[in-house]
C-alpha cells in the first residue's frame, strides 16, 4: 500500500468513514451523538415530571407549549415559532365513580370516562347490563332489550396479532363508536372494555365521537381486569346492575398552538422536511410514550443535526402537534396553513407509535418514493431498521399533508408493549428505556438526513 | 367459482391455511396457540416467585431441577429425565459490605462480590484504589505502582455498541480477568464497573476466572452510580482508600442435573433436535431473563408442539442445562454424554439472551445450512423475525455441541435491555414482558418446527 493511501486509510478509519458510502458515515455519527451524548431521554424528562399530563386546553398544554418553545430556543435553531390552533378543551372534573352490584354488594370497578364523554346526571346513573362484543348484536337484540340499559362492550383486542395496531384496529370502534351505537336502541351509558392486550387494573382512556343526531349518553373505559369480573358476574346473574357516576364537562374551545423548530436549507430553502409528534396527551398520566418520545425524540432530529453541524439542503422543521388525541386540530392547522402558504413538503415523520426499540418505517407514498428508500436498506440494516415500507399507519397528525403531495413516514418501534400504557395511568417516564428511545431518535435523523442528502426521486 | 373450490376456501379461511405453504399455516397455529394458551408465562412466575435465584449447587437449584422435571412429567412428554452432572458450589455468605473513605468520612458503596471470588480476611480490607481502564494500564503503572493497592476497572460498556452484547464482550474482560490480571502486580483487592450501559444502583455481578499460578484476591462489582462517584472522588484526592468485607466460600462440588423432556420421533428417532436454556441463575435476583426466560421458552416448544398434535419427524429435546453462569458443567456434560452415546444432533438451539421482543436467530453452521433457514424467509418475516444468520454467538450451553457437527442457533431476541437487569438484583418477574416472552417461545417453536419439518439439507 502506498503511503498516501494508507494515510487516507488511516484517516477514514479514525473517523469511522465508510468511504464507500459517505452518508453511512454521516449516518453512524447520528447514532454515536444520541448515543453518548443524546438530550433526548432527559428531555422526556422534564416533560413528564416537570409538566406532566397535558390534555389540550388543559393549563399544563400551555406550559408544554411554552416549555418546548424555549427548549428549542436554547438549542439555537433558525427560527423558532407558534402556530395558533383552536382546541376543544373537555375537562374530566373529579374522578368517575362506578360499581356493579351483586346481592345488593357493591363490587368497585376502575373506569376512566371517555375523552369527550357527556357526564351522567349528579347522583350518578344505575341500570341493567347488557354485554355484547359487536355493533351487530346490538341490532339483533334492538330496543326492547337495549333500552333503560348500560350497554358493555367486551370484545377483547385480539391477543394473536403480531402487531398490536392491528388488533386495536380491529376493537377501537367500540370506543369510538360505542356510544352513539348503543344509543340509537335506547341505552342510557356505555361500558367499555379497556384497549389492551394485559388483564391489568389500568381503565384506557380514548376520544368518543358523538353523531351529532344521537342522544349523547356518558361512557367509560374500564380495566380489563374489572371486565372480566363483570362479564363473570353477569353469566351468573344477569339481572346485576352498574352504576356510574361522571363528572365531566366539555368547556370552551381554547387558543392553543402548534410549536414549530427549523433549520433553513441552505440549497432548497422551500422545500420542507417535517419531523414530528403531537404534545398534548391524555389527562390521566404523563403522556410518556404517547406521545411525550415522540416530541422529545423529534426536537432531538434538529438538536443533532445542528450539534454534528449538518448544513442541511432542505429546510428540516421540527413540528409538536397539539390536539392529536382528541381533535386532530394541530395536523389539521398545519397542513391548512402549508396549504394556504404554498409551502412545499417534500416528506413528513412522525412519531406517534412510543419511544420503543426501532424496526422501520412504514411508508405512504408512491412506488419510485418506496424504492428509492429501499435503496438505502443496506445502511438501515446496520442499525437494526428491518422493517422499510409495507403496511401500517404513518401518523394521524401528518395524514392532513397527503393531498399536498407529501411523502408520508411513520417511524415504526416494536409495538409490543404500546398497549401496556396506552391512554393510562402507567404512560409514565419509568416506563421508557432510554436505549430504546435514544436508538428511535438516532433512527428517525437518519432517514431525515438521507432524505434530505438525496431527496426522494 | 364451482362448489367445491368455494367450499375449500372456505375451509383454508376457517383454518388460516396457506394452502401454497403448508409449513406456514403450522408455523400460524403455533403462534396462536402460544399467543392464546401458552403457558411460559405462568410458568416463569412461579420459577421466579415459587423458587427464586438457584445458583449452581444451591438448595434452590435441586428445587428448580424437581419442579421442571415434574412440570414435564405433567405435559406428558415421551421421556423426561435428570442427567447428572457435578457443579461447583460457590456461596456468597452473608452480604458483602464496601466503602470508600473521604477526609475519614466513610461513603458506603452497592457491591457484590463476583461469582466464585474468594472472601477478604475476617476484618475485611482496606487500601489505597488505582483506576484504570484495561491491562495495559496495569502493565505501565507495575508492581511499584500497584502492590498492596486495590485496583479499580473502570472502562465503561460502550453505549455506542447498537447491539448491547458487543459492548458487553468488549468490557467483560475486566470482570473475568481482571482479579489475575491486578494479582500480577500485587493488587490486594479488585473492583469492576458493573457490565451495564445504564447507571444505577445495581451491582452486577457474574463470573471471574481465577488463574491457578496467580494469588487469587477478592474481586467485586460496584454499581455504575457508585463507580462514577469514586472515580470523581478519585479524581479530587487519590489518596482516598476503599474497604471491602466479603464472605463468599467455595464449597465441595456438588451433584446436580440436567433437566431433560423429549418427544421421539416418528422417522428419525435417532436424529435430535436440541432446544434450552439454562436452569441456573445468579443469587442476586430470580433470575427471570437470565434465564428463567429461556428454560420456559424451551418447556413451552415441546409443551406446544403436544398441544397442536404435531408428530415430529426428529426427536425433539428440551434440555435445562445446569452451572451455564459459574462453569458450564451441564454443557459439557450433555455434550460429553451425546458424544459418548453416538447420539446424532441434527441442531441445536438456545435461549439465552432474554425473553425480550423477538429479531430472529444467529446461526453457526454451514453456509449450506445458513442457505436452508434463509429458504424460510418469507415465513420468518410475516412474524417479525427479520434478523436470520449472521453475527452473534449462539449459547454457551449448546456450544461443546459444535464438534459433533450439529447446527447451532441462537434465538435473538432485542438487546437494549438486557444489561439493564443482567446478574443484578432486579432480573425479576415484573421485568419481563408476556407478549415479548410468548412471543419468543413462539418463534424457536416455529424454526424447530420447519428444522424437523424439512431437515437441513
Amino acid at each position: 500500500m502506498k503511503k498516501r493511501s494508507l494515510l487516507f486509510a488511516i484517516i477514514c478509519f479514525a473517523l469511522n468513514v465508510n468511504a464507500s458510502n459517505p452518508d453511512s458515515a454521516v449516518v453512524s455519527k447520528i447514532y454515536d451523538e444520541i448515543l453518548e451524548k443524546g438530550k433526548v431521554y432527559e428531555n422526556l424528562h422534564y416533560l413528564c415530571k416537570n409538566i406532566g399530563p397535558r390534555l389540550s386546553g388543559s393549563a399544563n398544554a400551555q406550559k408544554a407549549v411554552d416549555w418546548t418553545k424555549s427548549l428549542m430556543e436554547t438549542y439555537g435553531f433558525d427560527r423558532v415559532y407558534l402556530q395558533e390552533v383552536m382546541v376543544p378543551h373537555w375537562d374530566r372534573g373529579v374522578k368517575e365513580t362506578a360499581y356493579f352490584k351483586v346481592n345488593n354488594k357493591k363490587q368497585t370497578v376502575a373506569v376512566a370516562a371517555l375523552g369527550g364523554s357527556v357526564a351522567t346526571i349528579e347522583k350518578g346513573i344505575e341500570a341493567g347490563i347488557i354485554e355484547v362484543y359487536n355493533f351487530d348484536q346490538l341490532k339483533e337484540l334492538g330496543e326492547a332489550k337495549i333500552k333503560g340499559k348500560i350497554v358493555f362492550f367486551n370484545r377483547p383486542m385480539n391477543s394473536k396479532a403480531i402487531r398490536t395496531f392491528n388488533a386495536y384496529r380491529d376493537a377501537v370502534n367500540q370506543r369510538s363508536q360505542g356510544a352513539t351505537e348503543a344509543a340509537k336502541y335506547g341505552a342510557i351509558g356505555v361500558i367499555v372494555r379497556s384497549m389492551t392486550t394485559r388483564v391489568d387494573e389500568f381503565p384506557h382512556t380514548g376520544s368518543l365521537h358523538y353523531d351529532e343526531n344521537v342522544l349523547k349518553i356518558p361512557a367509560v373505559a374500564i380495566a380489563t381486569k374489572d371486565a372480566n369480573q363483570l362479564s363473570e358476574a353477569l353469566k351468573l346473574q344477569p339481572s346485576i346492575t352498574f352504576f356510574m357516576k361522571l363528572n365531566c364537562k366539555t368547556l370552551p374551545e381554547t387558543l392553543s398552538y402548534n410549536v414549530i423548530g427549523e433549520i433553513k436549507g441552505s440549497e432548497f430553502p422551500n422545500q420542507i422536511i417535517t419531523v414530528g409528534g403531537h404534545l398534548d396527551s391524555w389527562d390521566l398520566a404523563e403522556g410518556a410514550q404517547d406521545d411525550g418520545a415522540g416530541t422529545m425524540q423529534s426536537v432531538e432530529v434538529l438538536r443533532t443535526l445542528k450539534s454534528l453541524g449538518v448544513k442541511p439542503k432542505h429546510t428540516i422543521r421540527t413540528v409538536l402537534f397539539m390536539n392529536e388525541e382528541n381533535g386532530l386540530r394541530g395536523g389539521l392547522k398545519y397542513a391548512e396553513n402549508a396549504k394556504q402558504n404554498g409551502e412545499q413538503h417534500l416528506a413528513a415523520i412522525e412519531s406517534d407509535s412510543g419511544g420503543f426499540t426501532p424496526r422501520g418505517f412504514s411508508v405512504d407514498a408512491s412506488t419510485a418514493v418506496v424504492d428509492k428508500i429501499l435503496s438505502w436498506k443496506s445502511i438501515f440494516d446496520g442499525f437494526d431498521l428491518n422493517e422499510i415500507g409495507g403496511g401500517g399507519g404513518t401518523g394521524s397528525d401528518i395524514g392532513p399533508l397527503k393531498p399536498l403531495g407529501t411523502a408520508l413516514f411513520g417511524f415504526r418501534p416494536d409495538s409490543q408493549r404500546y398497549f401496556d400504557f396506552h391512554h393510562a395511568a402507567n404512560d409514565v417516564f419509568e416506563n421508557v428505556n432510554e436505549r430504546e428511545l435514544k436508538l428511535g431518535a438516532a433512527a428517525m435523523t437518519a432517514l431525515v438526513y438521507l432524505i434530505d442528502q438525496n431527496g426522494l426521486n
